[in-house]
């Protein structure tokens, strides 16, 4: 069964990164990810701010209503994430965003990065804890704000 | 003049992004990069991940030093992200980054991403602060350990 | 029954808020603690720094183990706190410490913050999360290091 | 000369923690306060709760205008905090809050805590960085909500 969220159909950066939405709920979104070689840094490990980039998607589906009628949107204000050890080329990803708290317009969000095994398919995802690892946790802060228009910077 | 960092010629990411160095000091680094559509997310702004990104490779090519001898590498181990302004496709930013403290293997870096103004370029940077607009802050919290190769998951 | 951690022993600053240690475990700690009168702000609310630091004992107690030989000390190496919901003199809080993730010398833990309702006990704590209110919530970062004994600035 | 803050006047935890303002401006703040044994941890070092505490007052100080009018106030939302070196009882410290970013009711302002050599006094605050001893590094974020009149918990 393929999920989507409205916001997929116009995200190019998530489209480039080429995320799976594998499961979309309230305050809930899991994203896969195949790391690619243009995604790693100098070291030959992945580059911070490209499973920054993927963990970001999954808190973007998580904390914007799949069903939201357009007038407001939810934007991240800030994020603290902590990489906790390194992945490569070739390896698939998992990006886990549930909602911690919410009062007002505001929000918080954690996102868990998970490295699955060599041989892990997204239907794997919940059956065995031990096998994947855990690369990355990425709490994040959110608003919710009037939508306005985008106004690119040549007009 | 051109400026270079040896984990530049290795880094595929930061080549994907289309990043420039500017300046390089010990230290220090300020990078440029001009935003491009797929950077974009769902709402036609910036996407977050491709702004930390950005100033993750420069927090990368301030904090491992251009002489190094290849025995260490220092990675990052947390970053602290504030998103203060939205940015589009066609502008350019300048990534700003800057020691703030450091002791034994472990470092802290302010990184400013700001966006030039549509007609900037890299010969204004340092001439007219009131002209660019900050729209990012991040710290970021590294350690220096010794290097390994690199282990590709599929070997 | 009285739970309790060596470490608690020699901590005046804990003392001084007046923590009571709820729960103690590999890992992780619950805390509880009444607001005073002398631990408010200019608004009348919960100065943040007490709030912080009744997590910050939590942290402490979770992440030193009770039976250690004094050989190492683990410490907080940084924190990102986000402040939810205001407390008042008078509340009693519990502060429910989790490890989150370790690897090597580096550790991971969650902190969350609970106002009780008025009538609340500790005996409540796990019975009904309707009731708490969640104040804080607290990511703390750890290292552990050898011991040195302290050097006061006097002598 | 005497420097003070309308906040200050009503501030306890600030009382408690004996907090001078040496200096104070339009997003600026400047602090001194002198570490006690009752502010140790089970270390015997400074309990990162008082630094916090500290350096969050300097934080409310910067962040509120001295001349409010009192229809709105400014509260911290959360912060970053890296501890970068331990402190002891008998040494004084200062903390150094200012502006770093503001946009409609968000600001963010960092606040440096330093430990003043033994002979150190309020004096000597500028003039000469390579004596004191930058302890922590705290980055806050605030926004500016109405005030409303403080609801104790009792009533």
């Amino acid at each position: 069964m393929i999920v989507t969220h409205p916001l997929l159909a116009h995200d190019a950066a998530s489209a480039w990164l080429g995320v799976t939405i594998e499961e979309l709920s309230e305050g809930h979104a899991t994203l896969s990810m195949t790391l690619r070689a243009e995604m790693m840094n100098g070291f030959g490990t992945s580059h911070g701010g490209m499973i920054f980039a993927f963990a970001d998607s999954a808190f973007a589906f998580a904390c914007n209503p799949r069903d939201s009628d357009g007038s407001t949107q939810t934007v991240a204000s800030g994020v603290d994430v902590n990489f906790l050890a390194p992945s490569y080329a070739g390896q698939k990803l998992l990006a886990v965003a549930n909602r911690r708290a919410s009062s007002g317009r505001s929000g918080l969000y954690d996102v868990q990065v998970f490295a699955l095994p060599a041989t892990g398919s997204a239907a794997d995802c919940g059956a065995d804890d031990v096998e994947r690892q855990l690369i990355a946790e990425f709490r994040g802060r959110c608003r919710t704000i009037p939508t306005k228009s985008a106004q690119p910077s040549g007009s």
